[in-house]
């Protein structure tokens, strides 16, 4: 009811503010006997950790994680499993000019509006760093959907300002090429053009906006339900509930607004003895339900709202006021976004694929 | 967990197929009181129903609705309110020959690979019949927004194909504009043309897409959840439940990605002794929290997938063959799509305004 | 949230009044592929509606189904299933007495305290009427259990006033000498004892209490959750949900106040090369899980509230008064509880035999 | 899905296992604003943890308890709050004897039943020990339901045994009088024989069982919902969901079974202009709506199924076998579930408080 949940099968519950002891998740729904470690959480949590290259924010946020149930001789046991994350670098002092002024583009005032009072530490509870045990809980997911349906998902930076990656066949991208630069786009002179941009902006003061193209392979044909929880829905609520995304799109996307039927429709197909579609303009799902073709998702993500450079905002005593956020943030919020997407969209698919063997009954 | 319901505290729960008996909804979560007759929820059915206009469907389905529970005198009592409309129009000759044959674009596939059979009149569950039912449940949902908070909601046709509205100030638009033409534009001029488009489309046997705007205004500052349930997050979800819908987006969305954060933070100023923002490219919300200013929304919808043309597909043999679908289909799904926008959006701020409630002691 | 629903997986959503248009249940859950009619629903609710015999209520009511949607030629389609009851017999006169004064035992009072106001007629939605969709829904969930795992469910009347009956293995009772007499208790001299006594209140003007006992056999262990959703604690829950039930017990129930652990202990054995346990006294159900072995609940029923007798009571003025019920009404509930047990024992089973398929990959 | 959460407003979700790192509950629901600080949770901990006094497990448990988000500056922040209690006496040698063995009465064949495998190291999450933190949850419900609306919850120790507590009016008790004694049994001269039959079962190498009271006073008519989530629908799958329940019973409970209507009625009479009812067999609870009498409910206890004797069993290997349960475990479960079924009864209380207050529109 207040929104620290997410999943209806494969659940996940979270809690923790930026400058709280940790922030913990739990997750609700894991079949029993998945071999499961904190080597198989660890790598994702290190690509969405700060500090990991120039581009980012350069706090040090070691974001070491602790199984705390759930798992038994290396195995998950099918009970709850609890993933906790200890904060380690709490710079109060970095954030006190915030207590009083609202910084433009967070949540400062909404909070306030909501709940009365806030924790203004680092934003508290709004603070990006909830997304890591998010990540966490990913990684579960991930293993799970790999394991028994061998499905892989991939996210990586598409477009930042208007340097766009030049990409054919993203479901034929590779984590490799993904991960082979900081800015996680795997069209290697793009990426670095993109790279210049982001360190042009952050000697600016400044920030740049950005979208993230996610695709998940190797589902089969009939996951999602069919009115309220299709799988598009629930994909996009997944995305939209991470902090500065502020598009998202399936297949085609917007750009079905110019579309007729005659070339938008995507003609059934048959190879190797499978139905597919020879296009993929309905990215992968038909009807809220998967199609078994690659799910294509883009989502377009904001600026970084905190800049160290003057802007005009007002304060709790609704009197006007200037506000300049110091500490150290990301001038670009893609490198740091892709494997927060990953989670998200591998929570939802696992909850999806959960929910389908629900009904197969035998 | 089948995915017929949505919400939480506000929640509705819907059945029916295209060519059952009817399509039903239970509105669980209607505080008692409500002054409500079916004199508040026929006219958004009306404005939804096929036949409405010469671009739209010339199916006749009368949609009218029964009250079943949850009003007494003309109030709401509190407990749960049933909204029946009975199917009238069951043409079932028409939909025979899809009955081996997938539709591209269709879900004709993806429920076979998911329930292993499917109801093939009319497109069973997956027909957009079943959103009659929930602009019933939204016009409930509209009364109770505009009783208790002076909320109100308007969406209208922003572009069909590559003609789009003039429109600079959408929180202004009013509902006599946007019901004065069939296409749902309030840029009268504009409108025109979008029906010349979707009149031609219809002679070429074909379809066009578009693009919707959504307003909510009125809002307070601090609906919305923190986490997973931001509002923006319930809202896509909702709207990305509707069939057809491609994108979403809110205040600037995808034109986000080539913004400079400080182009793109909105300044906090007072105005009236209220706290506002100077800009509004966040479209009213921050953090998942509604800041009080105007939502802004906008919907991608695909052309219609039903085509009077030949197209290629395959049958549920695995056979290719070609199919060329009968029946009275729409031409441009916009003009019926704006009260189930407008639906989905209520539903999902009245379960936020009641979950805010919720929280406020005294 | 205002709790018209229950269940998680296989999961019902109600509404409906005593005196509105009809009763309608929503399901949703049920897998596709189940073979379904009405025929398979009308025999429970034959069996818990009025005027079936002369020791229940008089009134006239056929509450006669119809499958809204879910079901095409005869198999369930995997989507949502809708069973609407329309009320036939809706005499308001015989309850214009109770619109200003509060029946002792019943819901007028509260419900005029949670919603400032209710229906009175017949008690609303606090009337028991709203159970006829509940068996409707039960007669779906026992088709399930019993198709895919075999599962049988029954209940019988064990105890009216200080009446018992004698019967030693509960779980080797049969539907047919449950359906022998109007009491449904299988001990036939028993039940004639009951009826007669049932006979001698119903003169008295006066009503009086009992005892059901409800078996499931068939379960596999495995079932139930370990923490909250324990069987139990479900069961239980769908048990109390029921007008008149005032207490449940598992197995030993409340007899294991006085025992030892030593004697109250099932100890675990062999048979058939399955592990069994030597005494029943944990009910079927270990850590909230299913043990393989029966389920035994009993659960206590009080006696009508409505009596055709004068009692003390107040009015919505606050003004002391009397007040005499007429209309027709159970002098004892047991016989028309009992297929109401079955059906929400049915549809907690139903729902937990769907979540434990949910969790077994292959 | 998989059973880790209750409530819906009030919403709780554990994980922990017995001899894992530790236990955490994660609060969704808790309106900001609230003063809250450990001091608020130690006290109801120390009250279930083991080692409190002679009578109990004479196991070394800290449990020690860590707020780990939910609170600044000592008030809720509306946020998930999140309190973590690590594990610090885990002597797995004691258990090593049970990894293939099945204890009788305990969960070890039904998880393995289940899940494949198990957590065997003192019980897993089948252990009583998960509940220290409802304990902890149940000490915040407790306080949010103090401050808002002055209700209070106690329970006590009602039977033992054949040994049964002379209470008149369980309303009138206090909290000093249970916890006047280890027993937690207000009748002080009953508390002694039953602190002497509970020592005797120690010493016999067995255990026994028993029955509690507990007591809500305080909340307002209009608690609770009208069909599935009735009060005592709720408050019976809170209580049913700990270990060791085998029962429960609202109000005259079983004793409904022999009473007449004109017996069990309670009829409505005025009191300091309020409407009260004379008498309260209907436990506080009409509709499954609080009538604003004090709510009674009684819980059956089994004995505890851990035995420092021999008793006849199988193994995994599905051979006879015999076990006798080292350790150190509480001869009778009462006095260490009087401060659980406070904590569940206050848990579901505050979450339809919450819910009540959802619907109350100004």
């Amino acid at each position: 009811m207040a929104g620290n949940s997410i999943g209806t099968t494969f659940k996940i519950t979270t809690a923790g503010e930026s400058h709280g002891p940790g922030n913990v998740v739990i997750i609700d729904g894991v079949p029993a006997g998945l071999k499961l470690s904190i080597d198989d959480i660890q790598p994702d949590l290190d690509r969405r950790r700060p500090g990991q290259s120039k581009i980012v924010t350069q706090r040090q946020e070691a974001d070491q994680a602790e199984i705390l149930s759930g798992v038994f001789e290396g195995r998950t046991t099918g009970t709850s499993l609890a993933v906790l994350i200890r904060n380690t670098d709490q710079r109060s002092k970095d954030y006190s000019n915030i207590k009083d002024n609202y910084r433009p583009g967070h949540a400062d005032f909404t909070y306030n509006a909501k709940y009365g009072f806030r924790d203004y530490r680092g934003g508290g509870r709004a603070s990006a760093r909830e997304t890591n045990v998010r990540v966490a809980a990913g990684a579960v997911a991930k293993k799970l959907l790999k394991q028994y349906w061998n499905v892989n998902i991939l996210a990586y930076t598409q477009q930042v300002g208007d340097i766009i990656a030049n990409i054919n066949n993203p479901e034929l991208i590779t984590s490799s090429q993904i991960e082979a630069n900081p800015v996680r786009c795997p069209d290697v002179n793009t990426a670095i053009k993109m790279e210049a941009l982001i360190h042009k902006l952050h000697e600016e003061k400044d920030s740049i906006g950005g979208i993230a193209q996610i695709i998940a392979t190797g589902l089969p044909a009939g996951w999602g339900e069919p009115v309220f929880d299709r799988l598009k829905a629930d994909l996009a609520k997944a995305l939209f509930s991470v902090p500065a995304v502020t598009g998202v799109e399936f297949g085609s996307g917007f750009a079905v607004a110019t579309a007729k039927g005659s070339e938008n429709n995507d003609c059934f197909n048959i190879a190797d003895n499978h139905i597919i579609t020879s296009t993929n303009n309905h990215g992968g799902i038909l009807g809220g339900i998967s199609s078994g073709m690659p799910i294509l998702i883009r989502a377009a993500i904001k600026p970084t709202s905190s800049l160290p450079q003057t802007q005009n905002t007002v304060n709790t005593y609704k009197q006007k006021t200037t506000i300049s956020t110091k500490g150290r943030h990301d001038p670009c919020l893609l490198p740091r976004f892709i494997p927060i997407a990953e989670a998200m969209v591998a929570i939802t698919l696992a909850d999806h694929a959960l929910r389908q063997n629900a009904m197969q009954l035998h």
